[in-house]
């Protein structure tokens, strides 16, 4: 008989009981799977006399997480607490250093110490794992890793923070406002404890640094990712986006320029046609583009129980079966340092403003945009509220710099009667 | 240093040229993110003398691809041939036979041979690898057998014939019957040499059949797969779904009924606003439901030469990394016989007929369908042309029988004009 593969649960959340149910509930299947038996041996989280729902009186079970890391009976530790400073680091380093491998659904820690710690692991012959760590369910971080490591990644792109798109898609469906809608996703618990996790856009840009790291060869450089969250989205723009044939989303766009990397999460606008364009509610979304394999898209669960669970067991069972690689797909001490991006790539954009009822106002902002350098795709002006007319342009491929420099000319001249709004379009 | 792995590819054609200029092209990334070199030693295919674009004259030459795969310096047999029967087959089993690991692109071999295949690798000790079998680029494989591990499979579901949807949904963009655009794609070189493998479902039903294998831990069956081509598929059809919310797709079902195992790869009803519904051209889209992570949906790239080479790349890199696993994820004499279901689960279906304008004649074709226990979920009849009428129906769901039934009674009353066509709708 094979050995069993002895598992230490850190963290007995959501997560952590939905691994506890499968791995009691399909111990024959992952058996036969991946050719021994999977067993968890310790449990580790705060309070020990709640009821969880599940018989958890078989374990062991250890009030310091950094003691579950280090038992003898533990072959990995499965760190499901979250944070990226305190008990989860500690332990995630104590397995590491006792020689133990890690699987984790901790995107922060790996975004932010992700370095150090695939140096950790290597320098100890272990593995950390962490694809429950983006994007949930989908199995992104293997497909990326594994099936296309034949390619040299162009560009990651992701709507991989569900209760962002899910704000978005209602504003849109529903008619009601950014507030009202935050507002119900706190009472329907979609929210972090700090919320600012996800509608400041810092979950997601967390999974995105993961993922350039991987698809670039990189150091992860989540303080190089450049975050924009969605309160300031309103009703207008999302109606308006959606009369040029358009969806508002909070995409993550990685990609190499001429000059370091770009590393985005910010609002942005999709064909509404696209994929992307058609993700709703909660649903994730990955697109990954290669020199070889064109582009592939991964729908799935960002969140939950059952996806998360999923994606954890995924990792397990790879460990189980023997398979082994450097945290981020390649050796640390390889990952390069890279720069963050001087200036994103060109791309079109979306400007919306109100100008006054004058005669000449249109011309007068023409010819601002003219002046720095950004040609007009498409244009319209929409009935006249009072004294101010909504008007939409969509730009050909501009700079950032030169719709910055627009907007600021646009503040001086006196027929705008509203700061103007502009949204980058990703091409996808 | 560490050992280089040693390839030996069988078959020039694209995909085996597409693996070619990888391999030269990336030969760096590749040892970076594997952590051994990738090198061809030796390659085969019919004339030696023809410019493939690439110089190969670095590689031994073999005529024979058995004799290529026997190589001592060849350590992984790259198949791309093609064909179930004859050199395919051969050289697979040398290479196994001969201690080699083999990666292939061939789904109708593994569809047909799988089980005699994968035992002699297990009693071999080597390893088959196919993603690129299985809908092109799309890393589906891996993500089945690996990053879903830990789920009870409940569904899959695929789109897995590039050419077939291009027909179907240039059907209903351009107007054009099925015949005017069945020879487009013989023009445009989107057809094998013998079409029925691409619109009669053969060709998607081999993926279809590995795909269940995986999924359901049985021995792959590709004579149980129901298979119904594209070729009665009419522009009455195509726009008289798209009028009730539905687009047709070639699609392929496989799930675990009380009953055995449902294989089908049939035209199907889906929502439009699905992600299979709008799936345009020739893209593939894999859906894989499981009990933990509920539903997956992965889209890209069905052929051409990069795609493919990416997922023969990937499989290599596995092998490179040392991931071994058996060929249908789990042990060849664990996979179960799988009786074919005696019956398909009930679904909703569409029913299409042609009316005869005669008092009561709606009244009589209702009448069947409640004789046979079809209830109606939504009905619509059009203006007449002449002296018939044409209706559609959507019923709640049946059993295949139930509808065949009606269909048989149906054809024995004197009011409709027209045999009609029931198509059942997935639901998805």
């Amino acid at each position: 008989m094979t050995k069993p593969l002895r598992l230490g649960i850190a963290g007995l959340g959501t997560v952590g009981i939905g691994v506890v149910k499968i791995i009691r509930r399909q111990a024959a299947m992952l058996e036969a799977r991946t050719g021994r038996p999977i067993v968890i041996t310790a449990v580790s989280a705060r309070d020990a006399s709640k009821d969880r729902g599940v018989p958890l009186s078989d374990y062991a079970w250890e009030t310091d997480p950094v003691a579950l890391a280090k038992r003898d009976d533990v072959d990995v530790l499965v760190e499901l607490m979250g944070g990226h400073e305190g008990a989860a680091k500690d332990a995630v380093e104590a397995a590491l250093t006792s020689g133990k491998d890690v699987v984790t659904a901790n995107k922060a820690l790996l975004a932010i110490h992700g370095q150090e710690l695939a140096e950790c692991a290597e320098a100890n012959g272990r593995v950390i794992r962490f694809e429950a760590g983006v994007a949930g369910g989908i199995p992104v971080i293997k497909s990326l890793t594994e099936g296309l490591a034949g390619n040299e990644i162009t560009r990651v792109m992701g709507v991989m923070n569900g209760t962002c798109n899910y704000i978005l898609t209602q504003m849109e469906a529903t008619g009601q406002g950014y507030n009202a809608l935050f507002e119900e996703c706190g009472r329907l618990g979609y929210l972090e404890a700090d919320p600012n996790l996800d509608v400041g856009g810092i979950d997601a840009g967390h999974k995105l640094a993961i993922l350039a790291s991987i698809a670039f060869g990189t150091k992860p450089a989540f303080d190089d990712v450049q975050l924009e969250g969605i309160q300031r989205i309103s009703l207008e723009d999302i109606s308006a986006a959606a009369d040029m044939g358009f969806r508002i989303k909070l995409l993550g766009v990685a990609q190499r320029t001429g000059r370091g990397l770009e590393q985005r999460m910010t609002p942005c606008l999709v064909p509404a046609n696209s994929p992307l364009g058609q993700l709703e509610g909660g649903t994730n979304m990955v697109v990954i583009e290669g020199d070889a394999v064109e582009q592939i898209v991964l729908r799935g669960p960002g969140a939950g129980e059952g996806p998360t669970a999923s994606a954890v067991l995924g990792d397990i069972c790879d460990i189980a079966r023997g398979f082994r690689l450097p945290t981020f797909g390649q050796p640390a001490e390889m990952l390069q340092d890279a720069p963050a991006a001087q200036a994103e790539l060109p791309a079109p954009f979306y400007l919306r403003m109100a100008l006054q009822d004058k005669p000449g106002a249109l011309a007068k902002v023409t010819a601002v945009l003219g002046e720095c350098g950004i040609s007009i795709d498409r244009m319209r002006q929409y009935g006249h509220s009072e004294t101010s007319a909504p008007v939409l342009f969509v730009t050909h491929k501009s700079s950032r710099a030169s719709i910055d420099q627009a907007l600021e000319e646009l503040e001086k001249i006196d027929v705008v009667s509203v700061a103007p709004v502009a949204l980058r379009i990703e091409t996808v």
